[in-house]
């Protein structure tokens, strides 16, 4: 039986790219070992916020590699989003997850010729994790991006009846209402993780335990202060640590779309070299990176 | 300068019909009470689960009068929804309603000639608004309904620049990240109110003190409790009741749209008699009535 | 049995206004005889380009009467919308003209509690259908205004089988591909009426022969060209006035939303005084005006 | 200067399977003679049709070398979608197509971080413009599938300012108000491909002369009788042959999914195997392909 225990927040890592926007290899232990001492237990590789979506299977399988190889190193559960490309590729990369020690897998959907219903969607998510049976194998949800709106309670049901390594999904929507009806519907052994960074302290109020967060990447402390203080039953400290968190992503958000802004912020935060973004995404200037540095100042997130 | 005090839980009221479908005024006095009774202290009249977009202008005036009349026996505060009618009947109801003693406003956006930005909205907020300048006027944001998808922060500054008397919205969406927007972006003598009552709790963790629910009719003390919790600190409490009202909405949606169900559900708990929903809508059968009252006795919420 | 024999070319009459906003009665005579001067033998009385969506019921009769009396003088088929408000209000405004010598109905859907199936649709339609019974009731299709998007060919079909004076549609999209289906679902006395300016010609290949737009106000001569060109088989000649057509109209289109532009267009080439467009639609300006001028010049659609 | 010369029908021509869901390059040469003697002078290789979106970058290779290799001897343009994968992947295949005798290229806009602008889709048309100067590229408007709503007229003028071998668009949709917005946009060597089978006779009356549309493999006959019939200005004749191709399409529709009906319907007609459609998509059953068969009979299609 397959077993997945990675469960609290689990920032989706970014790809570091070189100025000449190869893929930056060299940086990824350095970013491992500031998540690890920073209290992160598991990441997730290839998301959104990875960028995989722009890479060749080749890229992703040695950013794969090169993930597996650090995270042995600093005790990280190990996630790979496999999915966003033509279905033999994200066959192809799923089987080699299956060999090479990750932890788990999370897909898209087929992205050109979307499922029209939730059947069609197990299908599609069943020929994943058929190919890497002995992985816990999730569903990322982001309609947002994927176009792909199914009711998640009903996906979940018939998922976990035909896929034996169906494990649960990243509910990436600001519907909590739905992700309460997530939560009810899955298993034991099975986990929703949000994707909503704004949303962390009201979903764990719901019992939302697990989160996939671009932001945990730039403020792990302050994520895991947010679910500490609702573990504590402290309301109003769950509300300002939220709000700052909150406040922490839209000094970004004005500034341009979702990685560039972030992969930015990452760079200012950490000190870690993040480069551009993967094209067809562009970076953002100079002037608007200085103008989250200044905010993310008045916020006191960085000095 | 125009005072808007009415806070916390506003049950949206059914406007009870005879079997005849013409409206059952007698009926309104009783229902009141029943409100008053569980510890409500104002009411929303003619909203979407008042079903005033279906009535006549006259119709619609000679409902507020009633509401008045009984509102100020029980203490209620009257707030009425004038909108979601040609628009010069929007503004005879708003003329009216700040004549005869309503308390406050919320009117819907021009359902035909969609405001296509956040001005065109604010220009037809400050129509009715200038009809009824002694009342507080609030804007109800129902997406789902009227298909106005405008950034609700961004029309809240520029309502509350040009419109004296823009108290605040109601926010029918289950974006409570767009929610806690609104909330940083209102002035203190404004108010959120969510429309959303399977998100009371979590939202109430996020500040928003205020909520439009039909749920609220026939749980009052449920919805209350709820906001108790939070206040308390007590996190597990409130998401099992959080829990259990969601259940209980669940337990009327699965048999059909919500004025239907609610008006349904309404008559189960309560008693009174609200009758059939007004055309084009129509009522739900025997059998899911049935349904729905054996799902709230397994939910204790019945006897 | 109800015989609709109205064809061809209907333009959808602008309701004139005065300068304070209130109807202009006393220029419909004129109007009604400039259209029927320029060969028109029907119109559409508050359709979208009549604005009968912002009128009280009261100013609707008015409306309607007077354009009987003037159509009785001018031989004018009068067809008078009576939708787009509280279904209380079509209903009156249905069973209204059914007694005056209105010619035939069209109805939009409910706005709000919107037919979420083609069954909930046809049992709107047949509301007001009953109403009427001695008159023809066409549907009005306009998706992008009511946003209701229901399959027209599915409709048809069951809105035949089960409302005895359903007698087509007017179907406002630019998707030929369904229309040319609601063609060949129709019954030999039933018509569909396209309402795309911009698709006269190719439209008529496709068999469909009557149109309600709101430019064949303005160029009722060219638009009635357009289908004599299709009908001599004359393709080339065709392209050229639909192109001239469309030109005609995206000089307008470019100033602002479809009414006032076009409000404003009708006094410039007719020279017959519109007035504004009613609230909440604001005027267009006196710049915007002078270049729609200035291309009609260039288009030698007016001196 | 870049000169693209391929006009008229083009068929997007479908992959072969083999039963194990290999591709089957055994038939290209068969199949390519077949489009050849039907009067046929280009084809599309993997659009919608050719389901590239599904394959690897190596297949996808292989499928436009076996393409180009047959094209020579049948005389064949041979376009090539080159879009619908990772950038990475796009990029590289533009490559390889501008060294191997491909004639021209079309792209699909990025899948997952849509581009939000006329300008973000003009950037990303240029940098796969930029990998095969030497050859005319041309973009795919399909938002059914792509998600991607941008305006065409505008994104032709601004694609065509800096992109030298921009040379037009495929425009897979029934607006063809819009498509006759691009026609008047385009340049003297630029050409609109319509993708809509149902609309090739109205689109040609508006000067439409290309196409793009799957069912012109199976009636490559039929659909050159279209625009004969409009060319000799005959429109009975265009409308007839039009209904009877629009009919042939949905003789297929009811059945299912795009791909998987028309890959069994060309079965059916030409004889030639294309086995089942690739993976995530399924074949339809055998009692849905008999019924197609037999209604192609009732149409007269087949024999």
């Amino acid at each position: 039986m397959i077993v997945f225990n990675a469960r609290g927040l689990m920032p989706p890592v970014f790809t570091p790219l070189n100025d000449d926007l190869s893929i930056n290899y060299n940086v990824i232990p350095a970013y491992a070992k500031y998540l690890a001492d920073n209290g992160i237990k598991s990441v997730l590789v290839g998301g959104t916020t990875g960028e995989n979506m722009c890479f060749s299977v080749a890229d992703r399988k040695k950013v794969a590699d090169a993930w597996v190889k650090t995270g042995k190193t600093c005790g990280l559960h190990i996630m790979v989003q496999v999915g966003g490309a033509p279905l033999s590729d994200v066959l192809e990369l799923a089987e080699y997850c299956s060999k090479i020690g990750v932890d788990s897998l999370l897909t898209l959907p087929e992205l050109y010729f979307k499922p029209q219903s939730v059947s069609e969607l197990v299908s599609y998510v069943k020929l994943v994790a058929n190919r890497a049976p002995n992985l816990p194998v999730l569903y990322y949800h982001i309609p947002s991006m994927s176009k792909v709106e199914l009711n998640m309670p009903s996906f979940i049901i018939e998922a976990t009846q035909s896929i034996p390594n169906f494990k649960g999904i990243k509910f990436t929507s600001n519907d909590l209402s739905e992700c309460a009806q997530v939560l009810r519907a899955l298993k034991e052994d099975q986990e929703v993780f949000l994707g909503a960074d704004t949303l962390l302290a009201p979903a764990a109020l719901l019992g939302v335990k697990s989160s996939i967060g671009t932001t945990f990447n730039l403020f792990p402390r302050l994520a895991q202060d947010i679910l500490v203080a609702v573990e504590e039953n402290n309301v109003a400290q769950a509300r300002n640590l939220q709000n700052k968190l909150s406040l922490a992503a839209e000094a970004h958000t004005i500034e341009g779309a979702w990685v560039p802004i972030m992969k930015a912020g990452m760079e200012i935060v950490s000190g870690i070299k993040m480069g551009p973004p993967a094209l067809p995404q562009l970076p953002i200037s100079e002037e608007a990176k200085k103008r989250i540095a200044a905010r993310l100042k008045t916020l006191k997130l960085i000095n």
